[in-house]
């Protein structure tokens, strides 16, 4: 039996770790489908990729407004499918030929599951073809995968879900949509954007539920005008036949659709690699439980990324890789040369129409903690930018500890959302005050980010003079 | 003769300054012009309004690499020109009407210029219709105006400047425009992408020369793709009549125009105003000398913004303003007690295409300090969003000391440049290092501000864990 330094199983973030300090070891991959995992094959690579041809085709739709009369003559949909993954599945390939070709690293393909750990501490692994090798060492990095409700998976409906409804191969000219967070509202935006009707089908009274309050409920009323949005139902069954998709509603109505999207959430992965045999502990919703460390329960045992992360975010998923491959060459037990990943101040953005992006506490979160809170909406069309664009929906809502003005969450829908909030990101992170923020650095007339410059006057007011205080 | 305890020359930021601590006072406001000054009525806010309806045009010419096939029917330039000043030309009405009927302002109207201060040290105005008054205290806000090349001033060109172009009554089918800074680079940008042909002459061999090298180059080769770009030219003279206008060039050529931009500087209003008689010393250039606290070389008489400042830029004179509104309520000679403005980090944005950004010094200003350097040029198209954008033009260059890891510089010529930067002026204004800044934050994936992260990394490298250093 084949035994090995480390096995990392999953290609997206577990295929950061190996560095050059991992030369000398052992090691197994494993991957059951394409390398590079959910952001570079049927995440925010591509999505961004469609989001961004979207946006073009919106801006022209609506560039009347600004005295350009223009028209879509066509949308070349297969172009676009070849375009963005003409461009990525070389990536991916390119990823796992390099695997394959590192004299220390050995790729196992299909599906991995732990074995009984041996009495020696080795882990034992199993591939789907019936290999079996052991290992020192495991990170865990399998990922997560869209969750399908029964009344849907049990019907003879063709759903699609984000892994597959990129390469259809045609424009459909109704999508319907289950579901109503931000997957839902990504192509929501792509397909209608592009031409086709979208009706979305929502079990909450809400889109974009996990955003703070005032966000969450200005979208829904925004998307609600631009697409069919109908709330309060679940979808019971259905079939695809030749003539095209018919969806039953728990109200006895039906839909019909040229495709179907389910979008109703993703579940992490750990409920599908028997870790049990290993000692890893996962929690009932398919989650490896992990340390501030990426520990696991299982001594010699990682995890990271959206298998075992409260945040199942690319970025999140990289953070953690570093502290896995820094940790990983430590003392399993040396708590003080022990790296740990950084969760407070993560960041969020949905590429949907308006963009959303925001980081810290909502407001019902920070009220719900009994916080003595400032809260300022700033429109986007209160500044030079924003009035330029004749923007009438973008907002920056930020909210800051009364007493000090420390920036607790600020939450952003609009133009360029996911770039206008890293300032915020910065301030909350190395714990600049908003006074200080607004104050204590040039904000460019007229560019966007006075928004922001204006949100945290409001709530912190001007400094007293001679000056604000400088590093 | 009246006397007042201030006098503020000029209604652009000087306008600012009066709050409630002013009530009491008599304050004389006086504008020859239109209230508002140069950014709200010919400068920042209107150009950034064309600037927009140019992307929105830009962006539908270039839809097709992105799958979309778009035309453009027409673009209405007279409507654009309403929207702009419909919005615009009431702000400065209903600015004028307030000051006027506010029972403690008087309002003069005319060119107003010092007279000779009075043996009590009360300074002497003189308006332009003869009416003489004194005042305690003097705010110097007169702006800058556009040059005129003593050649055209000459010729029988009926030349437009920043002032008079976005009010021209047709879209010129062929404009040319003398210079090549950013006053001429941003209505290019704005006339060419709304069909016009736009040709520029210029002195030099780059455009943008005030930019960093790196920056400037780029920007001129592309420029020079996309417009007729004539260099090392200067006009001799020419002449408008009923056939249009002609352009005579100093190689002997002509070129005919149908509309001719005049954009070859701006140059501080100090020498209008008789300076000299009330004591204030006025550079060659027409700039009012101030000190740190925006303190004139005549006591009792302040300046702030374009007439006094070395960075032409609504950001400076707003934060000048700030300084003087609190400083004209201090002891003259109290330094202790008075506000200096901080214009260490002083960023500029240029609303072309691609728009730019920079902050602090460029390359060659800190190679000329003997600074020991590290320079990263990032492509945009280096990181997801750049990629989704199909971006090949965007750069993002940052120097930062080679032993710190401190910001020097930032320079970014691409989409959303006015935005991206903001993250890097925080930066350098509250003095975080570059691997810092990298690591000691998320930067959320996939979202343009990666390609900051991507340079800083670069540069300072990643750090060492178990963690970066936090707040």
């Amino acid at each position: 039996m084949d035994h090995f330094d480390l096995t990392i199983i999953g290609t997206g973030s577990g295929n950061t770790i190996l560095d050059e300090r991992y030369e000398s070891k052992r090691v197994a991959i494993c991957e059951q489908g394409t390398f590079g995992g959910t952001c570079l094959n049927v995440g925010c690579i591509p999505t961004k990729m469609f989001v961004y041809a979207a946006e073009v085709a919106a801006t022209i739709r609506d560039s009347a407004r600004f005295g350009v009369d223009a028209r879509i003559d066509g949308v070349r949909w297969r172009d676009i499918v070849s375009r963005v993954f003409g461009r990525i599945d070389p990536i991916a390939l390119g990823g796992e030929r390099y695997r394959r070709s590192s004299p220390n690293v050995t790729v196992f393909d299909g599906h991995t599951r732990f074995g009984p750990t041996r009495p020696d501490g080795r882990h034992l692994l199993r591939t789907e073809s019936g290999v079996e090798f052991t290992s020192d060492q495991v990170v865990i990095a399998a990922g997560a995968r869209a969750v399908i409700p029964p009344a849907i998976a049990a019907s003879d409906i063709a759903w699609h879900t984000s892994d597959s409804i990129m390469r259809i191969p045609e424009l459909p000219e109704h999508l319907v949509i289950i579901g109503g967070g931000f997957i839902a509202a990504e192509f929501a935006h792509v397909f209608s954007a592009l031409g086709s009707r979208v009706t979305l089908v929502l079990r909450g009274a809400t889109m974009m539920s996990h955003c703070d309050d005032d966000i969450g409920e200005r979208f829904t009323d925004l998307a609600s005008r631009k697409w069919e949005v109908l709330f309060g139902r679940t979808v019971t069954g259905g079939r695809t036949d030749d003539t095209g998709t018919t969806v039953e509603l728990d109200d006895g109505s039906t839909l019909s659709a040229d495709a179907v999207l389910v979008a109703t959430g993703r579940r992490p992965n750990g409920d599908l690699l028997d870790a049990h045999l290993a000692g890893v502990e996962v929690t009932e919703s398919g989650q490896v439980v992990v340390d501030d460390h990426q520990r696991t329960t299982a001594r010699g045992i990682f995890a990271l990324g959206d298998v075992s992360s409260d945040y199942q975010l690319k970025h999140v998923a990289n953070l953690e890789a570093r502290v896995v491959r820094h940790n990983l060459l430590q003392d399993w037990d040396d708590v003080e040369a022990l790296a740990a990943a950084d969760h407070r101040y993560v960041p969020s953005a949905v590429f949907t129409d308006p963009q959303i992006a925001y980081v810290g506490l909502t407001e019902n979160e920070a009220r719900a903690m009994d916080l003595d809170i400032k809260v300022k909406l700033q429109d986007f069309g209160d500044v030079a930018y924003g009035w330029a664009m004749e923007d009438t929906t973008g907002v920056c809502k930020i909210i800051v500890a009364a007493d000090t003005g420390q920036i607790l969450g600020a939450h952003l829908m609009g133009h360029q959302a996911s770039t206008l909030i890293q300032p915020l990101i910065q301030a909350m992170s190395f714990g600049l005050g908003g006074q200080e923020m607004a104050r204590g650095q040039y904000w460019i007339h007229p560019a966007l980010p006075e928004v922001i410059e204006n949100a945290l006057l409001a709530l912190c007011g001007e400094p007293t003079w001679p000056s604000p205080k400088r590093h």
